[in-house]
């Protein structure tokens, strides 16, 4: 965690074995887009996101059928798994029964009775609730009194409905307030952080293909998570979900929240570059595709000036014509071939990955 | 501009006819990779950056015949250019003698007399000076002291060089502060911001691959600007520089600070979805590539939830299967069969932005 970061303190909530809030990490999660009644596709979806770090999961529950599949994904993944229920709250009840280690409601579609009969059971079997306020199905009423879906009345419903948990005795509560605009967003949790202590998770909703949600995630989450709130994110790409895992961890890294997996630090290029640098660094990032190291990788384009540019790099190389330097913080190691970029770059990380 | 955003006040500079601080609104750069005695292929590349939205292009000027070329690029192009220097502070007198409107140097590596030479000439033509310090190649007395390019190190020798220039009664500057660390970023601009009212050029430098560099972009110039402070951005991308376009309005369109180009809202498609949304977002996209117009357009992948969710859209379809609605500021207009969601979304937008 960066020094500068002074983080909110929020009381812990536990979604199966992983802690969210109080002291624990920032948490990592994204959402199948798999049916969930297709356990094969669902389970497989799973494990890669397991794979590229992903620490909770939600699936969608849109029937009965998704429900009762959520017993046998549940047997054969390794990581919590959320179910996300939108109008009928007896899904959110069956789900439990089948396993889900938590359940995301959306008040603005499911009833205040209805709600009470989630937490009721949520309670019995020590489940977690988040209360996913959404900009876009917002309680009618609050939306007309504050005349949209504005910051201010994504709160009241969020305040709103933490109420009918307590009034229930219930606080295994996490709350999210997303909004598919990212200044909503951020004003939103700002005004959430200083009214509530639940855990919050943070993100920024429909943000649609992998470099525009990047975009809308990284301002979104990273402005809040470096003001110290948000205590889980979830990025949210359309594409295949394990791209979220690698925008999420780039924004933690971003910040020195969690460093995990390489960094590559690598120049623009510019009328000095005597080497397809893109190419290399896009050849780097494949062979690293995985891993969980927290190297700082440096491929700068200019003999001249790359090692010092990039003295803070664990590792790096530096490109001139036909040859380059292999330089480890900013201190030359040796000169080497062209041809040999990668193959001498991978030993050495691989040996520096193992110490 | 978001009412949320009270901008930092700065002094206004011009670079050619583009003014930069003041009331004006945030510029968007970037920086040729191009060999930039390659006149044709720089040329080539610039008009890419035009197209695209770039308002100031920048090229590396690291010997004579690059200095010589600008005459040329210049003749071609329709936007400002900025003459990039390291070193030898001769190739920056050349350079604004071939008609750079303006200059960026790299004080870590230029002497003080070097600069003088620079900012009496620059005086004389009504030139701007970029003070453009850089984490990697900050003066090693004060590198030394800080013990490291810390964010207070890159600050004092800004102000350093400032004063050096204010001693000479110039005052046509522009600021830039760039590591390839975020924190340190924000850190070393937050704090520049409260000491000097010279508009600020913003950039994480070597950012790495596109999406990587788009969030460390998003996350350090964003936290920024949605702080007030900045009034012309570069994103670095190791690739084509026309990537960072791309980003640049992502960013300024996120915080509402700019609105060009369309806004695309998509879902990230869950197990409710019936329709290949990723691909259809991909087409629209595709299809949109160059429009200014700053539509927002949803593409949602579920017929119960899509129009109510993506309401504040100007225009949107939800999909589900074989067929799905198009809505209009979420009012249903029709139902439309799903081999005509392209044409008829594209037909639609283009009356749109026409109007």
């Amino acid at each position: 965690m960066s020094s500068l970061i002074h983080r909110r303190k929020t009381r812990p909530v536990f979604v199966g074995g992983v802690q969210i809030g109080g002291e624990a990490p920032v948490v990592v999660q994204s959402m199948t887009s798999s049916d969930t009644r297709d356990v094969r596709a669902t389970v497989e979806q799973i494990r890669e996101l397991e794979e590229a770090g992903c620490e909770i999961v939600r699936v969608a529950v849109p029937d009965e059928a998704a429900a009762a599949a959520i017993r046998e994904i549940r047997s054969l993944i390794r990581i919590p798994l959320i179910a996300d229920i939108h109008f009928r709250h007896q899904l959110a009840l069956l789900a439990m029964n089948h396993g889900a280690d938590g359940i995301r409601i959306n008040p603005g579609n499911i009833s205040p009775d209805g709600i009470r009969e989630i937490v009721r059971m949520a309670r019995a079997n020590g489940k977690v609730i988040r209360i996913g306020i959404n900009a876009g199905s917002l309680e009618k009423e609050i939306f007309i009194r504050h005349g949209g879906a504005t910051a201010e009345a994504l709160v009241e419903s969020a305040l709103k409905n933490i109420r009918l948990l307590e009034e229930m005795d219930f606080d295994a509560i996490k709350l999210s307030l997303k909004s598919s605009a990212v200044a909503t967003t951020i004003e939103a949790y700002r005004l959430a952080a200083g009214k509530t202590d639940y855990p919050l998770h943070l993100g920024v909703t429909e943000a649609g293909t992998l470099v525009q949600a990047a975009i809308k995630s990284a301002i979104g989450i990273g402005t809040l998570l470096y003001d110290g709130i948000g205590d889980t994110i979830r990025v949210s790409v359309t594409g295949h979900p394990v791209q979220e895992i690698g925008v999420a961890y780039g924004i933690l890294r971003a910040l020195n929240i969690r460093n995990v997996g390489p960094d590559i630090i690598a120049c623009p290029t510019c009328g000095r570059c005597e080497i397809d640098l893109a190419k290399l660094a896009q050849r780097v990032e494949g062979e690293l595709k995985g891993m969980k190291s927290p190297l700082k990788i440096a491929l700068m384009g200019c003999v001249v000036n790359g090692p010092g540019e990039a003295a803070e790099a664990d590792i790096g190389i530096a490109g001139g014509r036909g040859s380059g330097i292999l330089f480890k913080k900013g201190k030359v190691v040796r000169k080497i071939r062209e041809e040999e970029f990668v193959p001498v770059l991978m030993a050495e990380i691989a040996k520096m990955a193992a110490e």
